[in-house]
């Protein structure tokens, strides 16, 4: 059987994200000049999909990194409603791997209309989406022939990483940032070497009860949201996203010994609650696959892969997907799917 | 059998609402006053759980209405990470049933130590998240017995309404506001009064089979999270929400015959996407239960709960949400499940 564009994407990853951390820096310096100067009140991120989940990571990243609060734009209040927001004392920032959705292109052409600052993150850079901003950060990962995006979306990530780093004022702060950024390719080759033998075993064991929860908190909030996606659209099976928080507040009700648990738990200020969740998790019966550097957390799961340790929490999401992406082809190998056609799909959406 | 509390207090919201245009008029116009003086740059809301869907809400509204661009408040910033952003320009929302949870309250707190304008909606006025707050919006509601919360949510979207339509700076859109406000509590008897044959058919067709998603967009966004959290909490069953745009950004490849779809239809800018979806998921074998003021809509799915069509499109999300908690009611019936004692929950979820 020859690999499929889905599997070759995901091992590409290393050297994509190499390639991103030389050839995309100046890029990214512009940016965060540009960024410094406009002094933004706040901020909106406009994407659907994956690249939704990577405007989630900016969500933490910039509030965390740089307090900046950072919306979720509503691309329909522009496209449905004719009605886009004040954005004069925003930075606009508008995510798409094709850079072709007519809904994301109008949030950021808005934007753009006003005095709002704007920046694209596409891997096409003649895309209307980057002809609509100001600024736009080449994702430089090449052709992206699986419809399920994967070196996309952590190319996604990583320059946002890189942006946040060079953003900071202080030159130590900068220099420590890229150091752990340099980290990253390294760490990702780590996580597709070790891997693949619990993805698999979660897989077999688990793709005929087929209900699955993801669990992230803070930066891998957008980890959950876009391992759940990667799930659903290749294997077809239920997955669903949540927050420590949101899942206490009403949807811890529905689990049971059916389910399936994928707990993304790197230290940091998350992992006591990731524990405490794991626990009331199996407590209900479900059955738990952790992607951590806890050997304690590791040690109570049904499955475990490893997180390096190395890796600060921050960058930890870019890490942590690429155990999730490898889980979701494990899962369309125990169920014969073909990863590269998910049904009722394109690779482009044009949705407005 | 003894009523429910979760069916009673559904019962109760036209006269809950009726009471709340009355006797919270008062305090919208007095927050409205404040925020036409401080003229904020954006709007952010600090939810969880049922009161996150209403914050979804609030973002259609105050953008569709005002320009206003609203954000969702990430509160593990402050409470994990420490790091609140720069509010300054901004005003702050913060809503809750019970006014208790520390990470909500810390957001508001967070936003009232800087110089920004912050506002509580709760049904309880003398809770820490009111005390937290320079204004209040009381619900107005009486206790909520039920876990799953209903008129207290009902309550929230009236009182996002009620606070839109005194916002407007024109006298006589003000009125006409008002005057559609007035329809609601009306819309939602009629509601009460005509859904039972049809979300009863739909649930003892589908109780069995047990994977639901729910599709709404604009306005009704919120509803679909809200219909699909009630089912969650109340009947344990899968059921996910999603806006037309994001389900075909992937996850349409699992839908199949195995699943009901409940589609919030009202008329407006949406309704041609909503049909159009429809025969999408018809088409891969999903049965539908639509809610919707659209005969056509109507007739061409399996099961149907009208909409009054007096109402306009703002204003439906408090109807339409009423079909789906009497869904959500029923299901239970069907599957012999307390709605009152959800396994797992509590009524005051204290997340920090």
């Amino acid at each position: 059987m020859s690999t499929s564009h889905f599997l070759a994407e995901i091992l590409e990853q290393p050297a994509v994200l190499s390639r991103l951390l030389t050839e995309g820096a100046a890029h990214a310096r512009r940016a965060a000049e540009q960024i410094r100067q406009f002094m933004p009140e706040w901020v909106l991120v406009a994407a659907r999909g994956s690249s939704d989940n990577a405007a989630r990571y900016a969500q933490y990243l910039l509030g965390a990194h740089h307090r900046l609060g950072v919306g979720l734009a509503l691309p329909s209040l522009v496209s449905l409603y004719g009605a886009p927001p004040r954005l004069g004392r925003a930075l606009v920032i508008g995510i798409s791997q094709s850079g072709q959705s007519p809904d994301i292109v109008g949030v950021v052409a808005a934007a753009a209309g006003q005095s709002a600052l704007t920046l694209a993150l596409t891997n096409d850079p003649d895309s209307p989406l980057a002809r609509a901003a100001a600024y736009v950060l080449p994702l430089l990962a090449g052709e992206e022939k699986a419809v399920a995006a994967t070196k996309t979306y952590s190319a996604e990530l990583y320059t946002l990483a890189m942006l946040s780093a060079v953003l900071h004022q202080d030159a130590a702060r900068v220099a420590a940032d890229w150091t752990a950024l340099e980290r990253v390719p390294i760490a990702i080759q780590q996580v597709l070497e070790s891997a693949a033998p619990s993805v698999l075993s979660a897989a077999r064991a688990f793709a005929g009860a087929g209900k699955v929860v993801v669990i992230g908190r803070g930066f891998n909030y957008s980890t959950a949201f876009e391992i759940a996606l990667k799930i659903k659209e290749t294997s077809y099976l239920i997955a669903e996203p949540y927050s420590v928080a949101d899942l206490l507040h009403g949807p811890v009700a529905m689990i049971d010994e059916n389910f399936l648990a994928v707990v993304i738990a790197p230290s940091g200020p998350t992992l006591g609650e990731m524990i405490t969740i794991t626990e009331v998790l199996q407590h209900r019966g479900a059955r738990v696959l952790s992607i951590s550097d806890s050997a304690d957390l590791l040690r109570r799961s049904h499955f475990g892969v490893d997180l390096p340790a190395d890796l600060p929490e921050w960058l930890s999401p870019i890490a942590a997907v690429v155990a999730g992406q490898l889980f979701a082809n494990a899962l369309c190998g125990v169920l014969g799917r073909d990863p590269d056609r998910p049904r009722g799909l394109s690779k482009v959406t044009l949705t407005r």
